[in-house]
């Protein structure tokens, strides 16, 4: 990095310009190789403590965290909310003031609560990264994704990208609408009008409420997960039901571009929101999403643990 | 260290002499300044094994003791009892033997039987760290405690110490005692008559059982944690009744001299034990306390894992 | 090692030889010395990823691999299932395939499903090893459990291991059996008809329904635990019973060898298939079990994380 990255916190996609998501993505990049080493270990963090903070059950997001301050020899310290003092009634600033006072260099937090990142980050001196905040943002994925997009597409202008599903309730769509236009794609949506949001026009998407007009040409399919929850909530009927409205299976994924990608935040409902046959099909880049998650992760770490200026990645 | 440290194990105060609690507190003032350097890790403990055997819930002990064993290069391993083979009906003396047989250098113990790191150092070979038992003690915490008050009042001679809260079940106001009267402050408790033990007076400390003038020209208030357990049981009416009789609030703190420091072992019961005025007021130093928390720790871990003798904490 | 070893993964004893355990037993000899160091550390596996995946709660092996790891300076990432995204409906496959995505050099699974190891290693291409599946195999406890005998007995050829109880459920006998008919050791079983399989004969065992003949002239004495999901299941009346029936005590043990050594594989159910005093008995080497246990996983992890050529364990 020749300039200095300009935030203090990850806290969110929308803060960032396309120059700081570029810049993420292309350190990003560089990351990836160190995990194809024989050796995946570089001594970068050394002495960095890495608090992985998370108050909602997460191994994928957790682990891959994990694993991206170990690669970095950064100290990382898992701490999940049960077994927590939060069971003791403290309050989140109380415990994330605690946290703080054992000087981690950075707070990585998952939970619940839209915006307790945002909070904390006021309250601490140290870097706070929002790795899932409710239904608010979801940072790293949306950066995982676009750098996946972006190995296999090469660029964002131009490009069509269909998001498909529970729009309303996901942070990982609201982060991903953030991102590709701050980068130049075109994106869609589409998923049953319940699970919509109001004034989801005003994000610059176009919207579709049938999944067939939303594929149509797409470059990038990007499926969303469906929520159990969201079925206990009566906003859809059943899962039958919702896969065969929106579900992406081998027949209207045709209606995408002949080199679409087909994408998904994991973990997948199979026979729901996607057919086994495109999960394990050829567009399927799914595996490639997780591989870029550890790799951004390692960036995201690398640029907010706030490097020693003399020391390389390498 | 000049005379190596006479103890094999740090299962309370009580077995210490003012020397030893002089030269952890010692220590952990060295051990400070690690967690603000830049590279906050020194290789001091590489290739040692520190247990960290959990029976209780506790973000902040457990994660002070992983920090600790981290930032001297140990190596840590969490234990906890749930999803452990106590589950399966297992002795905690076979447990513990199980664990010393894979030559950990350090046993770390939280426990709710009282006594229970006393009757594992009979029966290991590996060095045993009291972090909790039952109502008996809890060292690091004293430490740590008497460690934060050196920095403010630089002595312990004359100083006024009042200990505010359920003095009948808090470890924590048991190894305080033991320690502040070691070192030569004079100790005051206060609190329900339901909550203070019988034969109190023979612990060589001021009872009262009203706040105000325990809290009377006290140099140092130490506010106990509420355990909604002592509820459960009758022994107080509720919290907004105890609150009104022992908590700390911006006017009876008053009380105390203009230069009191504020102390909490936490989690906080805001609003119950002690008024969110007091807990970010001028007078709080609870913060300083975690971040000696960490310091002792290390100090603690560093003195007893025996280190080689020609390294030093670098 | 000279040649290499000829198994990309370790899934039970069953696939390997003679040869290979011998190979395994000798490098986990050498391991031992490591964890008597004052420095119990080496380079060797600096820069791999071990990912610790448990389904099933296990405090010994998940410790003890996770130990093992360390000393070797890799890096472990502990998984369990609860907080998973197991809870959330996925495969085990598209699990395994997301950590296998974050490029690990080792997975080490205990899974309650038999066959669960072998489904992975067909589908992943980091190493998988097997820490207990199901009713299936435990190879790395045979392993130890031979190590141990190695260690006392010096051979195998010639000597008689009795296996005590429940023999239907146990992975830890049927690895065992396959372990000990290849090293050369008689075996006998002896158990409740109950929780003895049908056709055991054909596993080249000598079978008793019996305690006492079984023990006669034994030279090891393998005690398995009983678990209490049997009772439940009305496969044994209740632990009074068994105890007095197949419970190994000061009396029947003298029928083994004078020299004859006693192994469980923990956690004990003392008074139920063992009384105290033969498993704290000169004949119990039950803790040296657990050591071999640690000595023989940094030896498989050793093997299967495929060391870099020019590195020894030095």
């Amino acid at each position: 990095m020749t300039a200095p990255f300009p935030h203090r916190h990850l806290l969110g996609i929308e803060p960032l310009s396309k120059e700081d998501l570029l810049a993420i993505m292309d350190l990003g990049d560089r990351m990836v190789e160190i995990s194809e080493r024989a050796i995946k270990r570089v001594p970068t963090l050394r002495g960095k403590t890495v608090l992985n903070f998370f108050s909602e059950a997460s191994t994928r997001t957790r682990t891959s965290f994990e694993i991206a301050g170990k690669r970095l020899s950064a100290d990382v310290i898992n701490l999940s909310e049960s077994g927590s003092s939060s069971e003791k009634g403290e309050t989140l600033l109380d415990t994330a003031r605690n946290l703080a006072a054992m000087k981690p260099d950075i707070l990585v937090i998952r939970h619940s609560a839209s915006g307790a990142p945002h909070f904390l980050a006021r309250h601490l001196d140290c870097a706070v990264v929002n790795a899932g905040d409710g239904m608010h943002e979801h940072p790293t994925q949306a950066l995982l994704d676009c750098a996946t997009i972006r190995k296999h597409k090469g660029k964002f202008d131009g490009l069509t990208v269909s998001i498909i599903g529970d729009i309303t309730h996901s942070r990982v769509a609201r982060s991903d609408i953030l991102a590709l236009n701050k980068l130049g794609a075109r994106v869609r949506v589409a998923g049953p009008r319940t699970l919509m949001p109001i004034g989801i026009e005003s994000f610059g998407v176009e919207v579709f409420d049938r999944v067939e007009p939303a594929l149509k040409g797409a470059d990038v399919v990007m499926v969303l997960r469906l929520q159990k929850e969201r079925m206990a909530a009566g906003l859809i009927p059943n899962p039958r039901e919702y896969s065969r409205y929106f579900g992406i299976n081998p027949r209207n994924i045709e209606l995408a571009k002949p080199d679409a990608i087909v994408m998904h935040p994991g973990p997948i409902n199979r026979g729901v929101e996607m057919e086994p046959e495109v999960a394990d099909g050829k567009r399927s880049v799914i595996l490639e999403q997780v591989t870029y998650g550890l790799a951004i992760r390692m960036a995201v770490l690398y640029l907010f643990a706030g490097p020693p200026p003399d020391e390389g990645i390498g």
